[in-house]
């Protein structure tokens, strides 16, 4: 079996088929009714994937730029926030809220896990104050798939806002926004949308948000959620937009939408549970531990040898990934999103057997 | 004479040529060898159009994001700054620093000009508290070139950074930054660099901007120049970079490189002139007033039937730009940038020259 040489197989940036490519070679102005049209059904779409009804922002940056924006837009100096932080993207909302001022009590937990809903819960009675809760869905650089949902019971209950960096789980996993009261959900292109890096999405949901957004005076001007949110609705963005990469994501919701959303997300369940079995069998160990949720999108295991395995897997034409931080040479992590099929991680796996073999 | 249908020809986003699109079509990683080599490539190169030694900064965003990382990066809350506005562009610096609450002096100019030297010097005499001046090279809405050599003479006898807007004037018109000590000029690659939109450039310049970095206590974080400046010249930026617009970004420099660089200015010179020659001809009159430089990169003149006009050209595959605010419909702009050629324009203004009489 072959896929295209070489394949990046790492939890993003994914792996860009040649159908994004294609549907991005193209020159078209930004400000013609034929773009405004591909932009309003990009928002509407990409909404969907985030389990919400109103269309989605699109902001042309990293991901970085947006969990910047989601702070800046919703708080003022000093406030009082959360953050439910268990690997290294969930610890960036805790730096960002540092620089801009923010009283943050940090609820931590070890990598590998996700901080209790009952710790969330007491934490929050303690501080009846807090203006917003942040944390990730699925933490790429553990595999720990959060449980939002019961987070954002006990939140929603409370005057905070939910702010959850769904970076990783946009459209390889249920977000449901709307349906669980989450106040801002943020996604990226180069994930499961399988695009080049530089594009962002924040969705908003329920009147909570928009309260905060009005009130918010910690100072922002290139992502302004008021101002994208009143012209995107009508294909405008405030900003010359990424215009090519949103070629590229009308084509990805053009594939995405050939099938039903529950269907999406289960043949990535079902690759996820089949990369387990196989990775376990080996006798590798998840970090994710025992008793809490996995990612379907991010598989990391401990492994020795990670350097040389990745390089053995290199020369076989298959991009994976390290870990990060303390997990550096410890872990890989294989992406489970965008292109990636079941008979793809299949090779993959095959592979990745015998380069584990290789260095035993 | 045939050239790509549509033809973009508006002062930015530009025309992507085909092999620009060639080059962004692959998948690497950009935690590799082989990106970071391309990575520092690019930010060395980029300079080389700055008038730069040092290299430059590339950030995934689109031009506002970065004269919004010009004003955060380096001033405190309530920082005494002037604005020299001609424009919609250089306006906008205006509204940025409002956001941030500093303390703005505006030297207004009448579209069409721009601030004389002699009211800055005078106003800086005023004001020697005065932290930064912002403002425009080639101010895109009004297609005027400020003479950004004089101000940075008045400027750097001051403590005062000077900061630059050169976003369309970068690779069509010679900049020259660290000869007349411009401590910031910011760039994009949507313009002369004619890539895909999302993409942006920062060249800091001297000692100066250093210590202004140092002492900013305004809040920043997905753009933060010090944290860049350091990694980038290694091949690594501190996010996730737009890794395909990169590899269009090597191309592009790769396809300049093949030329002495005062020629490709000269060249786009030579043809801006025939340019201005052909429109004059047809009685049509300059945005830009007597006595004030012309932007070579951005041509907007006065024009009666301006929607009409660009409806005819864009059946004929050519784009051209509206006026912007008040200029709305009342001028059209050609971009003079990128792949532009001599023959290009003229192909282009034959076109025009049609509609315009079709439309008398």
């Amino acid at each position: 079996m072959k896929f295209e040489n070489p394949f990046i197989a790492t939890p993003g940036p994914s792996h860009i088929p040649q159908f994004i490519f294609d549907a991005m070679n193209k020159n078209i102005h930004h400000r013609t009714a034929e773009f405004e049209e591909i932009f309003r059904y990009c928002v509407q779409n990409t909404a969907k994937f985030f389990g919400a009804n109103q269309p989605s922002l699109i902001i042309s940056g990293s991901g970085t730029s947006i969990m910047d924006a989601a702070v800046a837009n919703t708080l003022s100096p000093d406030d009082k926030v959360i953050v439910l932080e268990f690997g290294k993207f969930s610890e960036r909302f805790t730096k960002i809220a540092t620089e801009y001022g923010c009283n943050i009590i940090r609820i931590t937990s070890e990598y590998g896990t996700y901080p209790t809903v009952d710790l969330l819960a007491t934490t929050l009675k303690k501080h009846p104050d807090t203006k917003a809760v942040f944390t990730c869905h699925s933490e790429t650089s553990t595999g720990v798939l959060s449980p939002i949902a019961d987070y954002a019971r006990i939140i929603s209950a409370t005057n905070a806002l939910f702010i959850v960096d769904s970076i990783s789980s946009l459209s390889s996993t249920v977000i449901d926004q709307d349906r669980h009261g989450i106040d801002i959900c943020l996604g990226v292109g180069h994930k499961g949308f399988m695009l080049p890096s530089g594009l962002a999405f924040v969705s908003l949901s329920g009147d909570k948000v928009w309260e905060a957004l009005k009130k918010a005076q910690l100072p922002k001007f290139y992502i302004n959620f008021i101002q994208e949110s009143t012209s995107q609705i009508d294909g405008v963005s405030a900003w010359t937009p990424a215009i090519q990469l949103i070629l590229g994501l009308k084509k990805t919701l053009d594939y995405y939408s050939e099938r039903q959303i529950n269907d999406i997300f289960e043949s990535y369940q079902k690759t996820a549970n089949y990369t387990h079995d196989r990775l376990q069998k080996l006798g590798l160990i998840s970090v994710v531990q025992k008793g809490f949720d996995a990612s379907p999108s991010v598989l990391a295991y401990y492994c020795d040898h990670v350097p040389k395995i990745i390089t053995s897997m290199k020369e076989k034409g298959i991009i994976i990934a390290n870990g990060q931080g303390s997990l550096h040479n410890k872990i890989f992590r294989i992406g489970n999103m965008g292109s990636v099929t079941l008979e793809m991680m299949t090779w993959i796996l095959d592979n990745l057997e015998e380069s584990i073999k290789d260095h035993r």
